[in-house]
């Protein structure tokens, strides 16, 4: 039979299941990808599980996040993670190397191998032909330990690409073009595979552009084939050995199918608040903006800021405008500087920031209150920048630059000059001291984890009760965000690996009333629901999204539908995701009302449906998505618990 | 008669009085320099006093502080102060166009003109012959309202400078020397002027260093001659014409007099946490460290990161080590590019920031919690970096490269390696863009001040009351810095130019129940007395470090002895400051003692001796040392109200 590229790698990985789409399978690891904010837990948790070294083939971990130091916190964690990478084995990426995206597909990406990454933009691996999850933190954990990757098959849908990208059209364009097709729900249970002869005009950087953004319309993943295209971007950063051809078979078919012809493409932009909110450029051409921004893992290439240089040159940006430039990996930042084209953003007024994530996760460039962001990032949640009032745009860098320039958005097109040609540079060659490899396994089990005041232990959860019965704290309306549910930005990050502080920042977005309202009288842990309405959890893989809420007693969320990373980390953590069976109960819902489910356990074994008994009288029928094996962790009281136990068996 | 340099500058610029030291003078000001964390206050004072246009010939704004965006504050807050330069008519240096001193001696420095900034460090400017003083804001904001420079007449202490800096010996270590012998107190009521053969050998930038860190001395101000260095400096910044030839009086003398062979020197550093802590580096050489940090305003030449670039070129920082570059100015930055030397720095593992003061003021960068971190930068105050326990030393940057590569504190003479010659280069043009120009006075009228919720207008100040009876509500030891008054940092300086909210912060680091008990009661303004040791608030010259405490009800602050700035910021804002006439008094004082001063203007205007009644029963002698104008001042309840009086009579 002939299989399409996404079957065809999840067959050379399976260790459990098969290709039937939405049936449990288990996928061999083959590297793994931590970044800061989430790298601080995971480490705890490998040392809760008892884990003395990781088992995957490659373990790596970036500071890319938590690089603005305003107090000690984020220092202390870079200490802490560099001493737990040099316990583990794992490879250690220094504060300032870059984002770990972009730094991982140049230093390790390997066509055909599996990767999962405590980041929701992992995906953007599979740009090298790569089959590559974002997963929440104990999900890497787990495959840092050597266990595989639970998922349920996804749906593959095939996109054709045709033609050729006009002048001032890039990949951008292309991924926005789709997110405004299908919106931020979009990709829901499917794998994106990429086809076509218009492949052919888009570089490795320009896939990595496009599935990176995969993530933003809720699909599992991204995937591309690894042609004579990815040969040459592996050739470029010194690793040619490393490329093997891969596509569909011949005759290949999808579960569903769609065309883009890349020729038909227009500059789009997404208008604030959602990546899902798309429209043509020239629909909003003439607003005012206070600041054009460019880097983040989003646009990562060294022609995303080589554009840009090239459109600014000798030009200046409008004295209203704060012009950010955001390397995004040290590679990049030094070929930029050799090449000349830092030293034209620098004379045209950008300000340039250390390489890494930066402001796209509010740490750091947040914008002034009230007024346009324009913005080359994968997000545009509201206050993810930082500002809690904040109106940020998402756009091409050709954008980007055109609207730094005139102070208003601009259509690139507009711009009265011509479209710039960037060729491919030989890049410099990377600093591979800013990549600390794994200590021999001797000497790695002498060096002790240097924790911090800040950094401790995991708290100790505990088994699911025999019944719940609990009152709803909370209801969210539809596409609650992590961001919404768990902040970022420089003055919660710091935080992220110490649960009982972060867990009095839960829902401040939302309800800051929230953490107060569930611990009212005193108690640590008040059993509690949340009602959310639909894609609950979209957004970030953030696992403290779904851990803090459990410290303060959630025990329980009923929704419409929930986003996927999110979904399993409630699992992970011990909390029961269930949605409507018929989605107008969410109305009958309200904060108070108390929510009864006997016997879970045998309630959850007998069948996909359950019902709960309302504390008001009446009944409201629910649904449960969770495999045997996802059952059994629940029961347990999460991942740790459950691992723990097979452990020491 | 033959006059010193200092002498003939203060010649040229009476409004009143004569060269007596100790005498009262007034002086007429060329230009002023604001910052952004005390420009704002500045701007609203200026709208306070009902100010419509800057008469003084120069005046210019640079955001360099508040870079950080971790919220909407720092961006709002750039906003707020781009329109008011529209409004006042001032230059507007952009943010991450670099470091006031620096770019304003590069843009606009003359020899033989004044300059006020609301910047301790504002006497760099010495450097070239100017005369400048640092100030209160307000002091700023009536000088470029046209009004005269009220001050003592300072004594002058000559140092004559022989021989030529060994290798590896550098601007920095001058400084240090004399910080060792003189301490932090050293230069009270002086200014430094240097003179002798040694001065050849010195390029401008290096008598930057000096002349900055003069501030760390206690120092009014430091004066250098305007020579051939001087002219060479400004044809290289291609402002030739604005050179003229500036020295000392064949035969002048000097109040007090001191030698420095500069070929004796070596390598000094100063150990946490006082500029003043000064030994030679090799006595704690092996110290192990966590950062390296190259930058702000006490190293901001050219030399000083080409120097460090030299050092570590083919090589690598310690792994361990955070190895921080923060240029000082956007013309530095683009030469460091030009010439190859940033991508040695980046390559060998350095993080570069954007041009501006960033961590020396602890925005961003702050160390990891009790490691040890080296700067070239020019303080060192408990918690300054930003980490409340920190360990900051300070060293020069040929220190700090070579401990960067170590990982350990390095003297540089022990280095592998032939002392690199750094070549002047023709420095990267400036880019005007980046310093807006004043607007023409019609467009300016018409301009409103973009204000936000965080920028409002500055609280009403009441006049001094008939007398005084308070209690004590605060005991300080010595050396009370403005740090430790009004921390700085990325927390607290967004709200600086928010006396309400500021008020919160003030004595954090020394006592932080201050402000809730001098509130005590519910009470807004609580009239209180402080008594302090000496040197009491030495360093930045921040105005909100008196106007926060008075707008919480201080009424005056007992002190053995006053660091000259923040004086005459305690009486711009109505406080009354005193010194015990006996030192040993101080020991007298507790927390809950009343104090007593009964008709106060009497008792002010009868003599420098004013005895207070203890509520305790018996009496303490003070001393005043205040001018006629000054107790006017003090009266009226500080400068705002005094202005505002004249202007509308």
């Amino acid at each position: 039979m002939a299989l399409n590229l996404t079957q065809k790698l999840v067959q050379a990985h399976l260790a459990e299941g098969d290709l039937t789409p939405g049936s449990d399978i288990a996928l061999t690891i083959d590297q793994t990808l931590l970044q800061d904010v989430l790298g601080g837990l995971v480490m705890l948790e490998l040392e809760a599980m008892g884990v003395e070294r990781v088992k995957v083939g490659l373990a790596a971990q970036y500071i890319d996040h938590n690089l603005v130091q305003n107090d000690h916190l984020n220092a202390d964690e870079h200490m802490f993670l560099r001493s737990a990478c040099r316990r583990f084995g794992v490879w250690y990426s220094r504060p300032g190397n870059g984002i770990s995206h972009p730094v991982h597909m140049q230093s390790f990406g390997k066509p055909g191998q599996t990767l999962v990454g405590s980041d929701s933009h992992t995906p953007a691996a599979g740009s090298l032909g790569m089959l590559a999850f974002g997963a929440g933190g104990v999900e890497v954990a787990l495959a840092m330990a050597g266990q595989p990757l639970n998922l349920r098959m996804p749906r593959v849908r095939g996109v054709r690409l045709t033609g050729r990208l006009p002048d001032w059209v890039s990949a951008k364009d292309v991924i926005l073009t789709l997110l405004a097709r299908h919106g931020v729900e979009g990709g829901f249970g499917r794998i994106i595979e990429y086809h076509g002869p218009g492949l052919e005009h888009l570089t490795a950087m320009d896939r990595h552009v496009i599935a990176n953004m995969g993530a933003e319309m809720g699909a599992t993943t991204s995937v591309f084939p690894s042609d004579a295209v990815t040969k040459a971007f592996l050739e470029g950063v010194g690793r040619g050995a490393d490329w093997i051809p891969l596509a569909a078979d011949d005759g290949a078919t999808y579960d569903e199918s769609e065309d883009l012809d890349l020729s038909a493409l227009v500059p789009m932009i997404a208008k604030p608040s959602s990546p899902g909110n798309v429209v043509p450029v020239s629909e909003v051409a003439g607003t005012e903006i206070y600041q054009s921004y460019v880097g983040s893992s989003a646009n990562p290439g060294f022609r995303d800021f080589a554009m840009v240089a090239a459109i600014v040159k000798g030009r200046q940006a409008h004295d209203r405008v704060s012009f950010d430039i955001n390397p995004s990996t040290r590679v990049v930042l030094e070929t930029l500087i050799r090449d000349g084209q830092l030293s034209d953003l620098i004379h045209a007024g950008a300000r340039v920031h250390q390489a890494g994530c930066n402001g796209c996760i509010g740490m750091g460039q947040a914008p002034a209150s009230g007024r346009n962001s324009l913005r080359t990032v994968p997000r545009n949640f509201p206050g993810r920048s930082g500002t809690r009032e904040d109106s940020v745009f998402l756009c091409s860098p050709e954008t980007a630059a055109a609207s730094a320039l005139t102070g208003v958005i601009t259509d690139p097109r507009t711009l009265d000059m011509p479209c710039p040609r960037i060729e491919s540079p030989r890049m410099v060659a990377a600093n591979a001291a800013m990549l600390v490899p794994p200590l021999p396994e001797d000497e790695a089990r002498a060096v002790a984890l240097e924790k911090s005041e800040n950094i401790t232990t995991l708290p100790e959860l505990g088994r699911l009760g025999a019944s719940i019965r609990v009152p709803v704290m909370l209801k969210t309306g539809d596409d609650v965000s992590t961001d919404d549910i768990m902040p970022a930005g420089a003055r919660v990050m710091p935080y992220w690996s110490n649960i009982p502080k972060t867990s009095e920042f839960t829902f401040e977005p939302i309800d800051d009333t929230y953490p107060k309202r569930v611990r009212q009288g005193g108690r640590e842990r008040a059993g509690h629901a949340i009602v959310g309405g639909s894609n609950y959890g979209q957004g970030s893989s953030r696992e403290n999204a779904a851990l803090a809420p459990r410290y303060l007693g959630l025990e329980t969320v009923l929704a419409k539908s929930f986003a996927r990373i999110h979904w399993q980390n409630l699992i992970n953590f011990g909390v029961l995701p269930l949605t409507f069976a018929d989605p107008s109960d969410y109305d009958r819902l309200e904060i108070g009302d108390v929510i009864e489910i006997a016997d879970v356990a045998g309630a959850l074994s007998a069948g996909p449906e359950i019902v709960a008994r309302l504390g008001s009288g009446g009944e409201i029928r629910l649904r449960h998505d969770l495999s045997p094996r996802q059952i059994e962790v629940l029961l347990e009281g999460g991942v740790i618990n459950w691992v723990r136990a097979r452990l020491a068996a």
